[in-house]
């Protein structure tokens, strides 16, 4: 028997193109005589399509391409995901479904049992519960089908829900020969190992081989990696698919393979994420061309490489918007790296506005402007040329922040923070410099100088980020602990060896800053835990111990 | 047997500070020889903390306070909201539930049963489900204990959710004489009607009393209206606390009050609901001063008044910013406005700094800079300005744009989108009109001048909104229609008798400033469906027809 797994791109909501894409799979499939076809996880809508799911011409529009698909599947088995009207008139409206066909016939449907509600899945808001595991038999073999989720509470407690059912359990009673699972799994840092064991945990139970096809592509914030797989029944993993771009991944059952490798090289990964993040944003939309603010520091360099092997360098225009702070080294750093990704650059000087700007309010302030409103104005007036270049030419602004400078809030808004996409926005620091490392693996893209010099924001004399910021390697561990894995500040002082005061002075600074955040561009996740969606949190709050009455809750930079 | 509803206005997570609101009302009901006290729901934490409910301190802290409440509750029958593990290991490891005292002592818990998800609500998220509907005697009496949700579903589907169970059902079996409802409704306009005939249907289900406790106070967001209400068992009226602030609402079951009215001026309310909404905004954060742009326009009028009532004359600071194209009548027409609010008004001229930047930026545009990119500059220079002010002295920006211009992206990120809140977010144009003549019921308050004259950004010569916008008339119903109805562009156009391409046209449009409103200050929320929070619509996306390629996404004004 063969079975392919289609490892698909769509486009959110694009049911005609997405539909298009299963078409030509098909078609590909039957010239390679596959018996068995799996799509990934809501096929014709993408995933997930969130609010645009409570249009109901969009799920008519999905369960119309059914008749489409029909004709298309003579003498294979099909697996097509979709949203699906609930037929009962209980609960919510729709099923997360599999449309099973065979043979030019539509057999049915699976509905997904186990709904994520949690992190950056919502599913319970528009899903109703499945209640059955069928088994489908086709030539002799008898088939399950399952859709993401249903298959991780074998492996235990997902996240902190602990479903009541385990779809797995339910299967293995009725001993199927070849399970399937369609997902929307999207990419971080370490979650593909998990997905490996717990997807091996399946095999090994229900004994029997496994295919794995996962959505590939960016969708606003999520980026889904793909790397579609085939374990055979012991969980061994034999084929896996290409990451971060579209394959039909052809798996063979009938002869005997070696296992291959499941070796991962995540920085590789990372950066593969943040380019297809920024090309997707992109190039989904009908655009083009990016424009950046070029500074001489690693963040913006960095951008600049991951936006240029997204778009090419044609594609992209860099600014360099100097002021009486900005180094000469930087701007000559900005020009080296500029040539050696053979990029435009511009210089775009900012003195004489931010004087015209303290002439107007030095005398409305007394002549005592504050440090942190003048630092404030510098970063403004870049965010407001970056923006005229952007409404002139309808080149998107990609923002150059990181994750350590967001969750403390030393960062401008509507100055740095300004742009249509953050694509470092969940990219600590320290990830930085190791992403850097990986683009000048062969040759120094990056000039060496960027990477070795102190970050500083350039915004008044001799400063560095460690006038107001811990050092990194303190900042981003205590990060990871406190948003990803939720430690307490007692247990991150405890395991980390770090001060009490220092942890729980970043905890608050990062409370401070969620009014900042939530005017955020959008920003790619790559962790499991990214300040943009996932993660709710209120601004006005009294748990954690806010500074009440300061000004620093609306003070920048 | 008398009962007291206490309409409290807690802050998010500051337990300490609930707690102790908590304790000082059972003191006044003790002194009142009250039998029943009722709180609203997750008394102790707020209605809702979102994602601080993943942090176990803050349940554990919550729970502690059991031990706090019991000693005060002699000689009475208390219901006191809070989260709380679930003590079952499986499913989501939080209820919402309801902690149930007498005399001295804990009696047990009530877990909300139907937990909404949808809209601005994400229980699912946190909460598994109770599963039953336990009555408790007091005195003689059966007393019954819902949480909000559970009482919704006997009347019909809760929006798209038809709930599997309808606790009301089970209730009717038990036959209780009074029923308790803890509630976090939030305000909306049209929804206290609703509120009404839900809890009507329910008191004359069971054919008992009803006693119907409400949070009050806003939360980021949401604003809570409170109105607490007391229902008798034919489910007339009897009692009602006010709106928008703190009340204990004292009822007596054994004397027969005739039925109070349930008239509702919802101009009032809404204005009442913007008050509050800023107030609570600044206050709960320990913020005392806002500041805004007062331009000499309807919007920026009104959110004036708002801040004046929320905050005090003294606390309010506006900054009037005229570029070359501002009418001298808008300059005079501020002035007259601030006098009669008695308010500071500063005047800021921009047109210095605006000729720097064009300036700077011509020759880089090849002389020809683009007529939008031209006008977002005059805006973010207002925005960069009254930022300043607000980081120079720790004033909160508030932002003064509409639902209405909101919607079809009528608007410029960074500039005239700058601020801490929007104050008229979800408050469309036409409702801006109503609230400024109710602003005037008594007095003109805001000059007839600024209610007359045709709006305009004033960005450009003769510049009015219905150069690019349709006429509020038209537009703001098919908002309405279109994001608080979900109704389809078809049905819109059919309903209002408005041509098919105007709705579609207006679609295309809200759809196209998603990624801008993604970067908006939360507003304050007064429909059944804000921009915000509630409405998670993705920015690439291939569903409605958007203007494939064109620079319209990223161009403002």
């Amino acid at each position: 028997m063969k079975a392919i797994a289609v490892q698909l791109n769509p486009t959110i909501g694009a049911i005609e193109a997405n539909t298009e894409k299963v078409l030509s799979a098909l078609k590909r499939a039957q010239s390679k005589k596959a018996d068995i076809v799996l799509f990934p996880e809501l096929t014709l809508t993408g995933y997930c399509p969130d609010d645009l799911l409570l249009d109901p011409a969009l799920v008519d529009a999905a369960m119309q391409k059914i008749e489409t698909i029909v004709p298309f599947t003579q003498g294979m088995f099909v697996v097509v995901g979709l949203p699906r009207w609930n037929p009962k008139d209980k609960g919510k409206p729709l099923h997360n479904s599999a449309a099973v066909f065979a043979d030019g016939k539509l057999l049915g449907y699976k509905n997904k049992t186990l709904l994520p509600t949690y992190d950056v899945f919502d599913e319970r808001r528009f899903f109703e519960p499945g209640r059955e595991e069928p088994v489908w038999d086709y030539l002799g073999h008898k088939i399950a089908v399952t859709i993401c989720e249903d298959a991780w509470q074998h492996s235990g407690r997902v996240g902190d829900t602990n479903y009541q059912d385990d779809p797995i359990l339910v299967l293995k009673e009725k001993k199927p020969d070849f399970v399937l699972n369609l997902s929307g799994s999207p990419y971080s840092l370490h979650h593909k190992a998990e997905r490996f064991s717990i997807f091996q945990a399946v095999a090994r139970a229900l004994r029997c081989p496994l295919l794995f096809c996962n959505q590939v592509g960016a969708n606003d914030q999520l980026v889904f990696d793909g790397h579609s797989f085939f374990l055979n029944e012991k969980g061994d993993l034999m084929q896996i698919a290409r990451g971060f771009e579209e394959e039909d991944l052809f798996v063979d059952l009938s002869t005997h393979a070696c296992p291959c490798s499941s070796a991962i090289d995540e920085t590789k990964d990372l950066y593969s994420a943040l380019v297809l993040g920024v090309r997707d944003y992109l190039h989904k939309q009908g655009f083009k061309k990016g424009l950046l603010g070029l500074s001489g520091g690693i963040d913006s360099a960095l951008v600049a490489c991951i936006a240029v092997d997204a778009l090419g360098a044609k594609n992209v225009l860099a600014l360099n918007l100097p002021s009486r702070y900005s180094s000469s080294e930087g701007i000559s750093d900005a020009e080296k790296l500029a040539r050696n990704l053979q990029l435009e650059l511009r210089h775009v000087p900012i003195d004489d506005i931010f004087q015209n700007y303290l002439h107007l309010l030095n005398p409305l302030f007394a002549g005592k402007i504050e440090e942190e409103a003048e630092e404030n104005i510098q970063s403004r007036i870049r965010g407001m040329i970056l923006m005229a270049f952007s409404n002139q030419w309808g080149h998107i602004l990609l923002n150059t922040g990181n994750k350590s400078e967001m969750a403390m809030g030393y960062t401008t808004l509507y100055g740095d923070m300004a742009g249509g996409l953050g694509v470092l926005h969940d990219v600590t620091k320290l990830h930085v410099y190791q992403l850097a490392a990986y683009v000048n693996r062969d040759r120094e893209v990056i000039p060496q100088a960027i990477i070795d010099k102190a970050p500083s924001a350039e915004l008044k004399e001799n400063q560095t980020d460690f006038d107001t910021l811990p050092r990194f390697e303190i900042l981003d561990p205590v990060l990871e602990d406190y948003v990803e894995k939720r430690l307490s500040a007692a247990q991150i002082a405890c395991s980390r060896s770090i001060s009490l005061e220092i942890v729980e002075n970043i905890i608050r600074s990062i409370h401070r800053a969620e009014y900042k955040r939530r005017q955020a561009p959008i920003g790619i996740r790559v962790t499991q835990k990214a300040f943009s969606k996932g993660r709710i949190v209120p601004i006005v709050q009294g748990w954690t111990a806010q500074a009440k009455g300061s000004t620093s809750a609306i003070v920048s930079t």
